[in-house]
C-alpha cells in the first residue's frame, strides 16, 4: 500500500536538500570548534574551495542555481533539540560532556554565515569571510553539497534500471572491501569520508555495510549525524587548519616556529586520551618532531596524513623510541588516500609494532570510479581551506608538495622558518 | 513515514506464498491446455518432479511443511476477474481472443489438483494424479516452488547487508548481460525463467530490467502474470507432454511413428502464424524432419531444444531448403541452456540466414553461480514431467540421451519404432 500522506508530502519540496542537518559534519569541527570557542572568537578568518581535480570543470556541471539552493538551505539550519541532548548526553571517546555548557548555548544558537560564490575559469570559486568560530562550520557542508550535486548532475537522466545496477555495482564494490578488511587482525576502521562523499545516502549505507561486514574492527564515523542515528562512535581530533591560523596570526620568525606546538598546548588543555593525536605535516613531519617540546612525546599517537604511510609510520616510531616512548602504546592513525590495498599495506608492516587505526574517507564514501563514461562519477581532489586569518594568508606545506596551500612567496617563507628542505611530490589522487 | 496498516497486515500472513496466481505460469501452458480441452479431457495422465542435479538433495533442504504449505496454497488460488479479463481481451501474438469462451469458462472454474508428496533418497518425489487438462498445470508452480524454496532455505540466517549484496551481485551480472547482448544486430529475446527462477522477485526484476535494457528487443516474457503487469508479450508454445502423451495413447508402432505429427495437425487446426513452431526432438530430430509430411514445412518455424543449437540450425535450413522453403522466411527458436556466449554463437553463426529468436532460461532468472559456497545457489537441473498416459509409461528420447526419459525397455522400443541411431550424450547444465 502506498503511503499517501508520505507521497503527498513529498510533492511540497522545493528542493531534495543534500545537508539537511548541522551535525551531518564531521566531529573533528565540533572539537575544533569548542577549542576556537573558547580561546579565539575575535579572530576572523577565510575559508575557500579549491577543486584540485582540474579537469572536472565543476561550473560546467553544477547549476549555480542550485548550488545556491542547497548552500541556503543549510543556512536555514539549527541544532534540533534532539541532537543538543546527544550532544551533551553522549559518550565521546570514552568520556562525557566533551562539550561545555557554554559551547553548547553557543552552538544550539549557531547559523551557518553568509558565503560567496562565483565562477572563474570553470570552476566555483566559493568563500566564506567572518569568524572563524563561524566559516569553519561550512567546511564539511560546502564539499559534501559540491560532491553530491556533481553526482546528481552526472547521474541525471539515467534509467531506473541503470541506476540500480549502478548502485548494486557500488554496494558490491564496498562489500568485497569490507570482506577483504574482515581478513586483517586487530584492524579498526573508521569512516572519514563524508567531505567527499558521493551522496549522505550512500555514506549512510557504507557505515551500515561497515557495521554489519566489520563488526567490532569497526570503530565509528566521523559523521556526527549518521553516528548518533546509528549509534556508533562519532570520531575524529583535529586538522590543518589550527596549525595555519595560529601560525598565520604570529609576528616573526620565532613565534612562527612555535605556533604548531602551540596549538597542541591549547589541546591538550581541552582534550585528552585517544584525542591527544598530533597531525605533525602541516609545515613538515621531520622537522616538526625533532624540535617538539618533550611533552609531545607523552601524547597518544601521530596522524599519517600526507607523507608515504610506510615512511611516515617508521618516522614516528623511530622518534617515539628516540624520546623514550614504547611504540606499542602507541597509535598511528593513517588517513591519506586510503582503499584496501594500502590499509593491507600498512597493517603487513606496522602489525604489532603499535597501535594503529585507519580513517578511510573517499575511497569508502565515493568509490564510483569507472561507473561513468569518461570517469564523469571518479571522485574528485577537492578541498575547502582556511586562506587567510585576520588579513593575512595562510600557508599550508604537507610532506607532498602537491597539497602545499598558500601564496607562492609565503610557501618560500614558511619552508625558511620551518627549514623544510627537498620534498619528494607525489600525485594526488584523492 | 512507516505504513503501519500494511505492517500490521503483514503480521497477519501465515506464510508468504511463492506462487500467487493461477496466471504466474507459462503462456504454453494455456495453449496446450485449450488443445487438451478441446480434444483430450478424459486422458489420465500423470506429472512427477525429476531432479537432475543429484547431488543436491531438495529434501535435506527445504522443510516438508514448507512445501506442502505452498503447494495447499496453490491449490487454494483461483483466476481471478481482472486476470480473467487480460486473457479475454487481450491480445496474443497479434490475435484476440485467443482462447474461446468455453475454454476460459473453464480456467475461471479450474482449480489445481491434489499431489502427493514422499521422500526418497534425499529427493522429494512430488507426483500429479488426475485428469491432463489439470494435472498439466501443476508443471510450472511446483518447480518455481521447489527452486524458490531451495533458494529461501539457503538465504536464511544472512545478513541484511550481505542479502543486499547478494542482489547486487545478481543485478550487476544479469544488466552486464544485458549490455553485451544489446550489442547484437536484430535481437530478439524472450524469458523463459519462470520454472527455474530464483525467485518471482527476482523474475520480474529480470524482465523489467530486459524492458528498460533491451527495449524492443525484448520480446516478452512466457510468464502470464508478469506478462499482464508489465504490459509485455505473453510468449510460448508447446511441449514436449503433447507428443509424450499422443504417442503413449496408440496401439500399434505405425500409429506410434505418426503421433508426433497428429499433435501438429491437431496444432495448426487451434493456431496460427508464429505459434506454428515445431518442437520437433521429442524422439529425435532428424528423423522427425526427414519423415514429416509436406504440410509441416509450411509452418512457421522450429524450436532448437536439445541438440547443439548450430547442429540443430543449419539441420532446420537444410530441411526447409530441401522441402522448397526460403529459410529466411523462417524462424528458430533456441531455448536449451542459454547465456550469453552461446546467444552470441549462435547469433553470428546464423544472422541474416534464417529468423532468429531467442528463449532464454534459467541463466537469465536464476544465475547465482558461485554467490553461495559450495555453490548453494547455482540453478539446478529440475523438472516437472508427464510420466504415463491413462496408466502406459510415456517416454521421451530427445536429441541429447542425457535428457531421455521414461522405463528403459520403453526406450529402447521407442528408439526402434522412432529409428533413432546412436546419440551424442551432452551433459545438461540446466
Amino acid at each position: 500500500m502506498v503511503d499517501i500522506a508520505t507521497r503527498v508530502y513529498n510533492h511540497t519540496w522545493k528542493i531534495d536538500p543534500i545537508v539537511r542537518s548541522v551535525l551531518d559534519t564531521d566531529f573533528y569541527k565540533l572539537l575544533m570548534a569548542q577549542t576556537i570557542f573558547r580561546r579565539h572568537r575575535d579572530v576572523q578568518v577565510t575559508f575557500g574551495i579549491q577543486n584540485r581535480t582540474t579537469r572536472i570543470r565543476l561550473a560546467e556541471i553544477i547549476d549555480m542555481g542550485e548550488l545556491r539552493e542547497q548552500l541556503d538551505h543549510v543556512r536555514s539550519l539549527s541544532l534540533t533539540r534532539g541532537e543538543s541532548t546527544w550532544l551533551r548526553g553522549n559518550t565521546f571517546y570514552g568520556k562525557r560532556q566533551m562539550f561545555s555548557p557554554e559551547f553548547m548555548d553557543w552552538l544550539e544558537t549557531f547559523r551557518f554565515p553568509e558565503y560567496l560564490l562565483e565562477k572563474e575559469d570553470g570552476q566555483y570559486v566559493l568563500t566564506f569571510h567572518g569568524p572563524w568560530i563561524e566559516t569553519t562550520m561550512w567546511e564539511i557542508p560546502a564539499l559534501a553539497i559540491l560532491n553530491e550535486l556533481r553526482s546528481r548532475g552526472v547521474l541525471k537522466g539515467m534509467g531506473k534500471f541503470e541506476l540500480q545496477v549502478l548502485y548494486a555495482r557500488a554496494m558490491t564494490r564496498v562489500w568485497e572491501k569490507i570482506q577483504q578488511l574482515k581478513a586483517l587482525p586487530d584492524l579498526s576502521v573508521t569512516d572519514f569520508g563524508t567531505r567527499r562523499r558521493h551522496g549522505f545516502l550512500w555514506q549512510d549505507w557504507c557505515v551500515q555495510a561497515m557495521i554489519e561486514g566489520l563488526g567490532p574492527a569497526f570503530l565509528g564515523t566521523s559523521n556526527c549525524l549518521i553516528a548518533m542515528r546509528r549509534e556508533v562512535e562519532a570520531v575524529g581530533t583535529n586538522a590543518h587548519e589550527l596549525p595555519m591560523v595560529y601560525t598565520a596570526l604570529t609576528d616573526n620568525d620565532q613565534d612562527m616556529a612555535m605556533a604548531p606546538y602551540r596549538v597542541l598546548a591549547d589541546w591538550q588543555s581541552d582534550y585528552e586520551g585517544n584525542l591527544r593525536i598530533i597531525l605533525p605535516d602541516t609545515y613538515g613531519t621531520t622537522n616538526f618532531l625533532s624540535n617538539a617540546p618533550s611533552w609531545v612525546a607523552a601524547w597518544t599517537g601521530i596522524r599519517v596524513d600526507s607523507k608515504d604511510p610506510i615512511e611516515g609510520g617508521e618516522e614516528a616510531i623511530a622518534w617515539w623510541l628516540e624520546r623514550g616512548q614504547n611504540p606499542k602504546d602507541k597509535l598511528a592513525i593513517f588517513s591519506d588516500g586510503l582503499d584496501v590495498d594500502v590499509i593491507k599495506r600498512i597493517h603487513q608492516h606496522f602489525l604489532g609494532r603499535m597501535r594503529i587505526g585507519y580513517g578511510w574517507g573517499t575511497l569508502l564514501t565515493n568509490d564510483f570510479r569507472g561507473f561513468a563514461p569518461d570517469g564523469a562519477l571518479d571522485p574528485i581532489s577537492i578541498v575547502c581551506k582556511v586562506i587567510s586569518a585576520n588579513g593575512r594568508p595562510t600557508v599550508k606545506l604537507s610532506d607532498n608538495p602537491t597539497k602545499a596551500l598558500g601564496p607562492k612567496a609565503e610557501i618560500e617563507r614558511y619552508k625558511r622558518v620551518f627549514n623544510v628542505g627537498v620534498q619528494n611530490a607525489k600525485p594526488v589522487l584523492v
